[in-house]
């Protein structure tokens, strides 16, 4: 049941219509990381500078997470800024500063070479097939992705699908990928990609999983107040693979149900900058709002 | 189980990215009644000209609907043209011939004023009001609106909205009505106006009923080829009371279940011009999907 996890850390400067954040901790695998560790021990890879901050680290070795992996070197954290719209669904970014991310070459370490659930979070394609490279046998590797890759990488980034077990992306990314409006007919085009599995996420209107022997579509949770939709993405890919890597299986039914747990942990996510909430929950508020959404979408 | 829906008929011209209808069958009430027609025998309200063609009352009445309320007066059917952007989301109303339904005064028939299911389906809100005065003591009045009465005939409206059981309306419509961007607060809100239960519908991604205990979500039917959305919702109203009718019942089981017809009848809807595929189906095509869909949604 041991999953690793390779991707970014972060400093970002959040704005949105009603409040601003500097410098607060972000980064596609420490989102993912602290989403998952509410099921698992998850194993982190990423890479940080000098002015990371150790209180920062503390933290998520205290919530569980291996921070072996997390390479310390010279220069600056990777700075990312971003503004939201009104309607949370336009995102602009203000800035990218890459600094130690630009010559981020993950090493995965020794002990986490075997592990059998990977999630490869958002970073250069390339990236992400080095650090599948140092992994033995996994037997469920799943990627995320961005616009951006989708724009300057995407020969790389159709290598790497091809790799995987299962691809993460968003509804604007699915479309820039196969090209294709209809959601159901841009995630059929993805398997013909390779993966076995494909989840596309939509936000405020949730999410569905198609592949293998399943097809399984789920509305998001009702979040009343959103504060900060930076991170959901991961947060969701967390609680989603957290569920599998606690189950050791991707049955059908665990698949659901870790859908249903990514979408618990992503709630949780957006409702406050940062880590603010997710990083104050405990697994009982998730199970009970696991429990809560349930009783909503079942017919 | 009576179920009795007033609205308009009308000869709708639509145009989408791929393809054009001229002068073909539509109207709210027409839409409902036929999706309604599935599940029980929907008396109908409404008003044409002297040009409607005998072939479309014959064809409902060959659905089961009960067309002895649908008057026939001097003048033109009311006719509507709309335009389609690719991504479906966004509609222009390219004209609008009232004629008949200008002034269109709804009689409803002495043996429908007992009905116990009642749907008020997109019209000005005073013709509503005044269709709702001519029922005896209904269990169960749902309404529909439009925006075009949110702008010109808010009073109206929520003088309505106080009279009846449950108000259904699309993500934007509830945006207005409420002036709350969340739709869950938005949600929240519309109960407050008055009704017992509201249904938020957001097309391509599903609908939700919030109300007297109960909170229902639903991702929508995955349509591979969207031909013409027009319909729809009043399809999925249709679809909804319905089911509603057939189990005589408004217990939280039933309003779910009716939210998963709902779902049902809008996808066939879409998936042609007018009533070219929902006028094809059989109630044994309706429930193949409906097991279809719950087998997708089930945890």
């Amino acid at each position: 049941m041991s999953l690793l996890v390779i991707g970014t850390l972060a400093y970002d400067t959040v704005e949105t219509a009603f409040d601003k954040r500097d410098n607060a901790l972000g980064g596609s695998a420490m989102y993912f990381s602290l989403a998952s560790a509410f099921y698992t021990k998850p194993a982190l890879v990423g890479v940080v500078g000098q002015d990371f901050r150790e209180e920062d680290l503390a933290m998520m070795r205290s919530k569980g997470v291996d921070c072996t992996g997390v390479e310390q070197v010279d220069g600056k954290t990777f700075r990312w800024g971003g503004r939201y719209e009104p309607d949370w669904n336009t995102r602009h970014t203000t800035f990218t500063e890459l600094n130690v991310l630009e010559h981020f070459d993950p090493k995965v370490p020794e002990q986490s070479r075997n592990a059998k659930f990977v999630f490869l979070a958002n970073a250069a394609p390339a990236v992400q097939a080095r650090a599948l490279d140092q992994v033995d046998a996994p037997t469920f590797v799943m990627a995320d992705t961005m616009n951006l890759w989708l724009d300057i990488a995407l020969d790389d980034l159709k290598g790497l699908i091809r790799r995987i077990d299962g691809l993460i992306l968003n509804d604007e990314e699915a479309r820039m990928l196969t090209g294709e409006d209809n959601l159901i007919r841009a995630a059929q085009q993805v398997l013909g990609m390779g993966p076995r599995y494909v989840i596309v996420k939509k936000g405020e209107h949730g999410a569905f999983l198609m592949g293998e022997n399943v097809h399984f579509a789920l509305p998001a949770y009702p979040v009343g107040t959103v504060v900060d939709p930076t991170g959901a993405g991961d947060c969701f890919a967390g609680g989603f693979m957290g569920a599998v890597a606690e189950a050791d299986s991707i049955e059908p039914n665990v698949l659901r149900r870790a859908m249903v747990h990514g979408t618990i942990t992503a709630s949780f996510c957006v409702q406050g900058f940062s880590v603010e909430d997710i990083g104050s929950r405990t697994r009982a508020e998730i199970d009970e709002r696991y429990n809560e959404l349930l009783s909503i979408v079942t017919v």
